[in-house]
């Protein structure tokens, strides 16, 4: 096999640096959700740390190096849940921690990044203008940027998440990885596909973000000129051509899913596993639900990534 | 100190014999609660888990035993967690599991029980009704009654969630315990008081179920003619003696607390921390609400003891 930018020894390293509470996370099955389903259903919880996200695997590398090498400061865009992890890495190693974000993003993440100490700047824009302006920040102030998906730690420190779940013989036949940069389900990806080839991993995107799932499908990078989903955490529009030569080598597929089936999936997760996640973690459940007979009778894994909502639209969803 | 019913050697014994899927839970601090709580507070999640609750650290052990020495049936009262705890864990082992339950217990809880293949009998009572069934059962069938906190194993089972508190030095000035029949508060109350002694144990049981902390503060068995809280998972009327004598070693202090503070900690779990839990859950944040003083500035821990809720019941409370 052609060989992905990640590399496993330095990902066994990593669980070495990373703080223990965000290693080997709850892996369950969870059969009250498997009648309405078709298949068995087992999932690894990102979501029961400080920071509600798997996020700081990644950014507990970047900031430990930073830190070593004697670096006072980082600026990265984020979604929300980046920059919280990058705020909360940073602020225990006393780095100066900037986090660009579009005004439009989820307040609850907004907020909790400021109540971590971090230097918020909004955009009037989407993510991808929150990049830009990240970008012009470090080469304007000569400061690390942490780039999700393209910097080789946030897809090596998503990867830990991997060896977690072959630690024991795998029980199940599919990996479900929600696909936004490509950070979690490369990481993931390289991981499964050189130590247990013969799980499938399939990404999931929502219908409203497709630009990387139509990427991974064309073997070539598609933009797109907007994203129209509530799955906040994955709306890109712009994938990095590195990261899709790795998805390449990792995906066995790449599905869309509808907003609708996100919602029923937040709502199953909540009334039947008793867990509030954000839209991008039902990605999983709304691929199962989209297309049963595939999922039929198999055993499923998906990766609970992120519970960052805010309480009043969360609520709007479940209850609709 | 005079001596507990429980034993160190067997508590970490134990640990061998539950399922690792129960054991190292998630601990970390909640940063987002602490600004309306005015002290730091940390949590042992206990809730990601197949059975959404601790109960099955207990369960675990009775299970094994009666497995190892070929007995064939086991039964129990249950409020609900302990009686889906004994049937998951009854059912990997090939043990014909009744639970005896309280017709007006939890839905989702009886629900549960049923779906782990258990065989559930409702009484037309309260909890106390179930558990004089449940004896009934036991002497007619001659099988093994499993009696919650009189038990040793579930005590010790309990207790496992005390070792991994004092795993590392501990950094919390106080443990808040839900307080029921007491397993859950000696257990860990035992292996506090053997490895952090200067930790405070704080029991908090709801107003409207006073039994125990009653009795705590008399140091002698108080009964009720009834209970009235939501906190079903710790609404009992009678002690039993031994566990009372086990509390009174361990327990520095029991309090009793609102059903509207129990209601506003399921609220803040919620919000600002993304847990659903059930009422007994949020004991331990209701009793810093009731009391913001006592605990201004210390370093709390509170036990996210179960979130097993029906759907509809719990939507009523958080959105009240």
């Amino acid at each position: 096999m052609q060989e992905t930018r990640l590399d496993t020894a330095r990902i066994r390293a990593a669980r070495r640096v990373i703080d223990p509470i965000f290693l080997d996370s709850p892996l369950y099955r969870c059969d009250a959700l498997e009648p309405e389903l078709g298949c068995a259903v087992s999932i690894k919880l990102e979501t029961a740390n400080p920071i509600r996200s798997f996020k700081a695997r990644g950014t507990e590398l970047v900031a430990s190096q930073l830190a070593g090498n004697g670096s006072r400061a980082v600026v990265c865009a984020s979604a929300g849940n980046l920059g919280q992890a990058l705020a909360w890495s940073g602020r225990r190693r006393g780095l100066d921690v900037t986090v660009v974000a579009s005004r439009f993003a989820t307040a609850a993440k907004l907020d909790r990044i400021r109540a971590l100490d971090a230097k918020l700047e909004l955009v009037d824009g989407d993510h991808e203008l929150a990049r830009d302006r990240a970008a012009d920040i470090a080469r304007y102030d000569g400061i690390r940027l942490l780039e999700d998906s393209l910097d080789i730690e946030t897809c090596e420190g998503a990867a830990t998440i991997g060896l977690e779940l072959v630690d024991n013989e795998p029980s199940f036949d599919t990996v479900l990885v929600a696909l936004g940069g490509g950070a979690m389900a490369t990481g993931i990806g390289h991981v499964l596909k050189a130590f247990a080839p013969d799980v499938e991993v399939i990404c999931v995107q929502p219908l409203g973000a497709p630009a990387m799932t139509h990427s991974w499908r064309q073997r070539r990078v598609i933009t797109t000129d907007s994203t129209n989903t509530i799955a906040d955490g994955v709306a890109g529009r712009r994938p990095i051509p590195a990261v899709l030569d790795d998805l390449l080598l990792v995906a066995d597929d790449a599905v869309l899913v509808q907003e609708a089936s996100i919602i029923t999936g937040m709502r199953m997760l909540l009334h039947h596993a008793g867990l509030v996640v954000e839209p991008s973690a039902a990605l999983g459940i709304a691929a199962i639900l989209e297309d049963r007979p595939r999922f039929a009778g198999r055993h499923i894994l998906t990766i609970i990534c992120g519970s960052n909502v805010d309480p009043d639209t969360y609520h709007h969803w479940v209850s609709s």
